[in-house]
């Protein structure tokens, strides 16, 4: 773990803020946890840091696409921090269906060590922010699901097939995934289901 | 630019939709502009998107070090935005006064650009929001920039000096910077300050 500079702040419990720098210098691990999709243009893979700004940016361009009274400020809220718990447990591809069996005991154990970094009252928050996404039990976290599910498949779509060629993905397993978009969003779900037809159209998924 | 699958959505404007796609695609770039400063570990140098993931979850970090009545969501909605002008004008060492004499005129045109690929109703809100934040005369604004500023100084202290012993940075250069952390948040400026003590301790800074 990085330690924070040693230095005194006037006038600030030092202690709660030496906490708090300490978490922000953890959380930079999370932009070298590689995600299996690539970039748009396809030039490298993408990393989670990044990935949760663009998921971040997306949920509040396509915020009318919410159900109704969504908060869209605690979908984002969500979306800022519902992969640091990769930093410990890696990124898992969502068709690896092995190691989606461990990674729900993996992420918890990392979101123990993780938000406990942070002053408790910010830990207890936090770690209840991710809890929440997990869950999927209110519209703001299905709906920041639906974005975090849509963003790969833009880019898949955008490179050729990507990470469904290079790894054989079917249709009915890319469906499985629109179930998830079509949970937070109608809008989105449509859009994703006619990404689908054209992406089998254009043989970018197996034939099952 | 990216053009989003041409593919119908039922039951949404599918011009609009459209043209959000296109932004959310467009902005995908910022994850290619890289910044002066390395990550927290040194491997490599940030780029713009997960540098902007980072300041967002900063910012609600050190939430309470913003002047009472700050709108934190406020601020995270400028931090995800600040940057974005980048992938047209580049990013600007902050120590590099020869282009930062230009930066302003290429970041306007960038602006004029990117933001105008939303539906109008978008662009403009997303347009005001940049130039709030470049204005710098709101507290969200301040607080935004604060911690735009704090955040490299950050990795160059946990990365032995990094640009600061790069470019031989002078004590006198980033105090400038640190009179702007302290215009959006007392007890960071006081934490900034203590920091660069620290560096000139360590000879992290040039002798001016
Ligand atoms: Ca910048």
């Amino acid at each position: 773990m990085t330690e924070p500079a040693p230095v005194f702040t006037s006038g600030v419990d030092h202690e709660r803020l030496t906490a708090q720098l300490r978490f922000v210098l953890e959380v930079d691990k999370l932009k070298r946890i590689l995600r299996r999709n690539l970039l748009v243009d396809g030039s490298r893979r993408e990393n989670d840091a990044e990935h949760s700004w663009h998921l971040a940016v997306a949920a509040r361009v396509f915020a009318e696409y919410a159900p109704e009274g969504t908060d869209i400020e605690h979908v984002v809220e969500l979306l800022l921090l519902h992969d640091v718990v990769e930093i410990d447990a890696g990124d898992t591809f969502v068709y690896d269906t092995a190691a989606s069996e461990s990674q729900a005991e993996r992420e918890r154990l990392a979101a123990d060590r993780i938000f406990t970094l942070l002053p408790e009252d910010q830990a207890i928050r936090a770690r209840a922010l991710w809890d929440e996404f997990e869950a999927r039990e209110t519209s703001e976290a299905r709906f920041a699901k639906a974005v975090d599910r849509l963003a790969p498949m833009l880019a898949n779509w955008h490179t050729d097939g990507g990470t469904w060629k290079q790894f054989g993905v079917t249709k009915e397993q890319v469906l499985e995934k629109v179930k998830i978009i079509s949970e937070g969003s109608e809008a989105l779900g449509s859009y994703a289901l006619a990404l689908i037809d054209d992406a089998e159209r254009r043989g970018y998924l197996r034939r099952g």
